[in-house]
């Protein structure tokens, strides 16, 4: 148990930045919604998920839809304690704590505003590792958890409580009441108990994202070794490539912003090509045609010179990045983690290859 | 108290397709549906608003969507038992009895497969008084009456429960979840205790449905008189005109069916060229240019030799028609009710004028 303060969540945010893998919106707007709340309610505890009881009500926020549309339009005050309501209401029982369903992105921010506002502590878990596109995407997925009851609600003061046959449907139900909301809503999902978040949440991600988070923000500090050495070093990161941005094309089908990265390869790297296509997070990173990585690894272009990771928002003409590849939680690599976000799924042609042996014997130089 | 069998079934629905005013569906799908709960459960008791205690909780029934999808895709049946379960688990307490919210169409069909199935009673009465396109369109938003908690399944077994700030939220946002779910879904919305009930309904409007339903079954069999007299004499109809159809054009916006039939006068109406505008319901009767009755009004295509009402959907060339008129329910022709269902709301450039009014001094044989 320790406090998290606002030294903690600008580091968090950091770190969820680069667990974004590209997606889950950049975590700015998150950031300042978690310190406003922490300036107004004080600091929120964290605790550790072998610090809840197996019986205690956990009830995880997130913000589903369009990243880009919460920063016009914002979350209210009164969402969190309308979401938390509905949910003690739903079940007849005290909530004990709320914890992120996704570690990168805005979504890591939200509940830290959630729990400062509502007085809760915070779980240092989530359901992801990272940033996925759709909500059935977690680790609870995989351990039979349902996503419903889902309480959803927007800034106007409208609210939905959905129960559904499978999380597809979730996403598929919820979806549509998002988009008729604006684009943006608040919700609690895959409401549980202690023991179930015990068994199949990603431990200790908060703290894994503030390390993150501190270690880039102190790159270049260290007393040996290239910052570069450092950022791969800290990250656990497999180096994919190295190149300025020759061209992005973006589309989208209404749902997703779906797009391609062009990359000239710059430094030791130069002569090649790299390319990394995205739907809303990073998915597949090749090189000469050649595929190093591909989802639920998460794929993360970082600027060469301050290692700030780059969204897929952010990308640009001429901005040099480091392509690096990160091992996704183990429970992704299993046949029903891949069937839920395995390369396929993504509709790419290629199986699914831990990025560590996709690129054994230094592919990455070429 | 009274029971409603198989024989009341029958003389409902076909009462129930004139009050649909061309839309509501066509009630031949519900009708087997509340036949064959009926069959299996036994009759439904009836009974009147007065009947009622203040107190009692009140679970209206009705689908949502598109009726031909209905036709298609059916209700299960496990429909009711599941919204019943919502509701009294929402509120904390018993159900007393059920109603219909759309006496026209296919909605005042499946509140009595309901009730057979819940072993409910079911109250005289409904929120229209006709059929209408839109959630919000009932005499109980005019009472203030919030559409919300709205209780929503699908035949799947997915069920949503909605709480809106305004009724035309809860529109935005069934509407889209009935998108999602396929096109139609069975939900319970506007639950209210029998105060409300009795305040804002509109009274006695099953048992018309039935009287209606049966003069049209026995019309040809009066003592004295042609048939087309006494259908205008118990329907209190106005005769707006009567012709051929000879031509009908359909669009659609995704969510209305929209439309124009153009008619060629017959008999004393020949000569004359009347049309009628629709989105599910008729909307509009004009004859040569002048405007002869509009919404709220109730606008009915019937035969004119067996006085079946034609729904919008079954318009098509060459099909014989009498275009009749009926008053709406007084509430509707309130500035708030005119507000909510008046021409303008549907984009008719023209201030209401009850149809008895403008059809004064005889405008029908022109």
């Amino acid at each position: 148990m320790r406090k998290i303060g606002i030294q903690q969540i600008e580091d968090i945010a950091l770190g969820a930045s680069l667990l974004g893998a590209g997606g889950g919106g950049d975590p700015y707007i998150g950031k300042l919604m978690a310190i406003g709340a922490v300036r107004e309610c004080g600091e929120v505890t964290l605790i550790s998920p072998e610090e809840v009881p197996d019986s205690a009500l956990i009830m995880p926020i997130a913000m589903m839809g369009a990243p880009t549309v919460l920063c016009e339009k914002g979350i209210g005050g009164t969402e969190y304690k309308r979401i938390f309501e509905m949910v003690e209401r739903y079940f007849g029982r005290k909530v004990y704590a709320t914890m992120p369903m996704e570690a990168g992105g805005v979504n890591s921010m939200l509940p830290i505003a959630a729990a400062a506002r509502l007085g809760l502590p915070m779980i240092d878990c989530d359901g992801m590792g990272r940033a996925f596109p759709e909500l059935q995407m977690v680790t609870f997925t995989i351990g039979g958890v349902s996503a419903t009851p889902m309480a959803l609600t927007d800034e106007k003061g409208n609210s939905v409580i959905f129960e559904t046959i499978t999380n597809h449907w979730t996403e598929e139900l919820a979806r549509a009441v998002t988009m008729s909301c604006g684009g943006s809503v608040t919700c609690s999902l895959y409401v549980m108990d202690g023991k179930t978040m015990k068994a199949y949440s990603v431990h200790d991600i908060v703290t894994r994202s503030e390390q993150l988070g501190k270690a880039i923000r102190n790159v270049k500090n260290a007393t040996s070794g290239t910052p570069e050495e450092n950022f791969l070093a800290f990250s656990e990161g497999v180096r994919l490539f190295k190149g300025k941005i020759s061209d992005v094309l973006r589309t989208t089908d209404g749902k997703f912003n779906l797009g391609r990265v062009q990359l000239e390869g710059i430094g030791d790297c130069k002569g090649h090509h790299g390319e990394v296509t995205f739907q809303n997070e990073n998915l597949c990173a090749s090189v000469d045609g050649k595929i190093l990585a591909t989802a639920p690894d998460l794929i993360c272009l970082v600027d060469t010179e301050t290692f700030i990771p780059v969204t897929t928002d952010g990308l640009k003409y001429g901005k040099r990045v480091l392509v690096v590849g990160l091992k996704c939680y183990p429970m992704w690599r299993t046949p029903r983690g891949l069937e839920l976000v395995g390369p396929r799924y993504f509709g790419i042609d290629a199986d699914y290859i831990p990025v560590e042996e996709r690129v054994k014997g230094g592919a990455v130089n070429v």
